[in-house]
């Protein structure tokens, strides 16, 4: 469990920081051929190691990623990132798993937003 | 760390199953009396293990959680689950830290909303 563990939480850094650099090459090293990519909150699928490095290259944006959190367990792994758009600001949580062979053969993507706390709880809470 | 990562995952299996079964003694006893829970989205921050007791006791709503996945590693845990309140279904993010003494002090959840897709990427991706 402990190998599977560190292999795992050296792709999910691995793979965070070439995002951030642009490393597709790198990137690419990294996926399986047959990785696929979900976004839950939208219900889209990428299928493949080149359609997901083509949705990625043409994502609109100077997208930034910083790793928050980073989780690793056996085969899966999660990453709590801070993304950063110009002056905008979005958390990211990221999901990942491994193939035997140690490459990222899934990653789903959520994309919370911000939203008004319902009521009924202020005597419960503090706001930031 | 193998030793702190089971208690990690043990002690985030039984979070989830204790608050499903609404066993408020149970879930007290894993839990730090400053334990911290907050919701990014909304900017919320509940402040020690009483006033989180009430936060869920008070929780509107038939909830119910299912663990999709447990990851844990050292102190630190994450739980992707499924939340259901009658026909309603969502995912929900769940970062977990253990106090040196194996008790849960920060919890931290994300409720990812579904939303539209952006234009511009049906060629690289499928719908469900």
């Amino acid at each position: 469990m402990t190998d599977q563990s560190d292999a795992a939480r050296h792709a999910a850094h691995a793979y965070v920081d070439l995002l951030e650099r642009r490393d597709w090459s790198g990137l690419a090293a990294l996926l399986t051929d047959d990785v696929v990519y979900e976004m839950p909150q939208t219900r889209e699928r990428v299928r493949g190691r080149d359609a997901f490095l083509r949705f990625n290259t043409e994502y609109p944006g100077d997208w930034h990623l910083r790793p928050r959190r980073v989780i690793a367990d056996g085969r899966l792994a999660a990453l709590l990132l801070d993304v950063r758009v110009g002056v905008e600001q979005q958390d990211a949580c990221v999901w990942l798993e491994m193939s035997a062979q140690g490459l990222i053969s899934k990653i789903i993507d959520y994309w919370p937003e911000p939203y008004d706390p319902p009521p009924g709880r202020e005597h419960l809470v503090e706001r930031w």
